[in-house]
């Protein structure tokens, strides 16, 4: 629509059907004039279709499971290949709760649910950055994103341990940022998004309910997937080349509110 | 250069010369396809180059005292007359501090300088907000942005009251947005800035020495007036529609860094 | 009960009756083994019960305005004469809006009203430590607290300009606290409280609902006056001589709750 | 010296030797009449002098290593039966990086390494709340703390993955703390130390230069280990009983510091 990513080559992960925001993600940079490499894990990509938004955006999918360090450097390697040169945008949207999946409550988990959870949800932004700048496979200015939610900062019961691993990713981000700017003047953020009706967010319990509470909580309503991809691609585009280790909040002013009209309304 | 504001209106204040970060965000938002009025105090138009940029930018200019409800009341009638409609987006980029200018201390100000210097620095932004929500002047999604800077959460000796005062300014953000959200569906957010070489920047006493330190501090250094003015279009673009009641901070990563490598070293 | 005051003198600004957290918190402090001095504005002392909190805690009252210097200077240098020495802790208590008062809105207010508020909410709390600071009446390791509410922060409609004047206070106890941390080792800190049935907290509109949502937010329940008096207690004791510049929330977990249990049941 | 912890019970982990923070604070808790256990690591024991500190304070010891439930499990249980009843004060003092004393580099760690430290330095905290919690060990009003530091919240590059693991500490402290107060009264706290001359803190790399800026920053300087120790006895005290989910700094002013005029002089 405004060519802000005319000639930036980048990599999309997490795209599982047209639910995610990775997904609008995908479409809007494509809008806007990107070119990019969609990857997701192989388990993933069987339940996904992401072969119809390859086709849709001209991409090429190359399929990495983000613990693995060989494959993130297969992958970089190859997006660099495809795309002609170095890499100006990524988004990491990946996250996934063995302990929610399995039932576990957060006061008594299986850890060892616990360690695959934090090494998919969050370690996987690590290794990612960990290849991004070995291979300085970024180029100057670039933009590197992932998607987060508040629990790192506050109690949110039914968010179980990812709300640990949310606050691990945001540190990441913090302190691996800190060397990918000195070295690489590449910005790393996190973009802090509503609760939002994807695959993965409707698995968390009780979310029917607690959508309505944000929603009614925040004075702009809660925000879309769609709205979470035009806010990502202003954080690719070169208007925001100075905005780096910030965790930033997308929540139609979740987050400010102590409490609103709407729900002060339920006690009363 | 993208078309993001093409048929937006706004109003931005505080343009002073062609080092200000409004006057820069005005040629940007020129650029970008939007129509504005400028305005300036009287006095502070007798000191700049306003009708230059107004020539430059095709923009009418209002002088109004932004702490006088009769000047914005009369500023903001005048340019939704101008600009044919509502007003998409204004920037609110006033500070003052009296006691700086006089010379005194954070610790024993003249509180009559204090309170001018308040009312000119956070309060016009409380009276802006009342005379754009009293009239119904904004569009549905349109945008809001006052200039900040970090002093409103941590201790900066030199930057004296006016730490304070954006400390007011910033929570007028969170309180006014509320009801501006809640009822007209528009965002208000405050950018917070890297200390920036503008005619007021530099009126803060020991600024060289302080600026210098700041660029160590920040992984992509300073953030310049030229990129300020791209992130706040940014903010007045469609793409941020969502954001709202935040504090933005735009300073290459100085809010987040506990020691960066290049300011240990002269601790070492 | 502990002797943690013995010895120490303080000055308690605030106390209007039993239900206030200034009244307990002399109890508690005359408990601990402290002598101070209460002092409430003139027009407040003529509602409340000074005279018997006085004589309960063998304590001497000076009136002061606390937007007057001269006032304060009385008072300091009086406090400083009857308890035989220098001051270890000061307890402000203060604030007041008219705009509240008078029932305007937060949107449209009377800005003659708002600075009046914002002088004796906020400013009299620079203007207190000016005072301090300027006569050297601290003993070195002394201990200032100022109660402020987490409107400072995030947006509560009803609480109307109180909010930006407490983020304003808050804003104070940072600048101000880093002269009195460095010149003479004086620590400023504010404590965030939970709404309490204080004669000043029922004022705020829809107060009854939001004690309720306050209380069911929080995993420990809401802070009552005698618990907040217990905290300030502990942070004018030797226990806390580190701690400075901090807003610390006393609220029984509601600052760091994203969503309870017990508030998402009116959701579902 | 105040009898504040007369008939307390508590367990302290993490006494390595008399630098130890929590060595500090078992000397403190016993002249405030505490009773408790002390526990250590089995390595960490053979290294440091905990026999001493078990005499000097009238303790038993008990081996732990953290990361194990079933050793968390034998040593809660049997501090209950030494002490003769429920817990009420608890202090993790644990955190070790392997990839710190392996000099791995943050940016290119050994991921086994990053997982065992995470496992040591946070995760042990989530399994001691685990069986706290599960056997219903804690006295109604009892405290918990985790030590922390500001590498959770900013960018500190010598800091390596302790920081991401402080971030998931703390993170731990407000999600577990929900159920904690919801369900058993008791409080979940971390408290953010400056740095400090203990084995584990001269154990990072540059710290003397580290520690003279950090100095430098603060307005009332680095705390100390003994002044932690007081801190903490005030948290584990019933005079903080509605302090919950927070994360406390203890730092001198540190963590509101923009920069300070001591700093300032060596960039004019």
């Amino acid at each position: 629509m405004y060519n802000l990513l005319k000639g930036k080559k980048g990599i999309i992960f997490g795209a599982l059907n047209q639910h995610s925001i990775a997904w609008k993600t995908a479409q809007r940079a494509h809008e806007e004039g990107a070119e990019f490499v969609l990857t997701n894990a192989p388990a993933a990509m069987r339940m996904g279709e992401l072969d119809v938004l390859a086709k849709k955006t001209g991409s090429q999918i190359i399929a990495a499971d983000a613990t693995s360090i060989d494959d993130l450097e297969n992958l970089v390697e190859r997006s660099m290949e495809i795309l002609g040169g170095k890499i100006d945008f990524v988004l990491h949207s990946i996250g996934m709760s063995v302990n929610v999946r399995k039932g576990k409550s957060y006061t008594d988990p299986n850890y060892d649910f616990t360690t695959k959870g934090w090494d998919v949800s969050a370690v996987s932004f690590h290794k990612l950055l960990n290849v991004l700048y070995k291979k300085e496979a970024m180029n100057a200015w670039g933009s590197i994103v992932a998607l987060t939610y508040m629990a790192a900062q506050r109690s949110f019961p039914d968010y179980n341990d990812m709300a640990d691993n949310k606050a691990y990713l945001e540190s990441i981000a913090r302190s691996f940022g800190y060397f990918f700017g000195r070295d690489h003047k590449v910005r790393v953020n996190t973009i802090s998004q509503s609760p939002t009706p994807t695959t993965a967010g409707t698995g968390v319990k009780g979310f029917d309910g607690f959508i309505t509470y944000s929603e009614k909580m925040s004075p702009l309503g809660n925000a879309t997937a769609l709205e979470c991809a035009d806010y990502t691609i202003s954080m690719f585009s070169d208007l925001t080349k100075k905005v780096t280790l910030q965790n930033l909040f997308h929540d139609g002013g979740f987050s400010n509110m102590g409490v609103s009209d709407a729900v002060m309304e339920r006690f009363e």
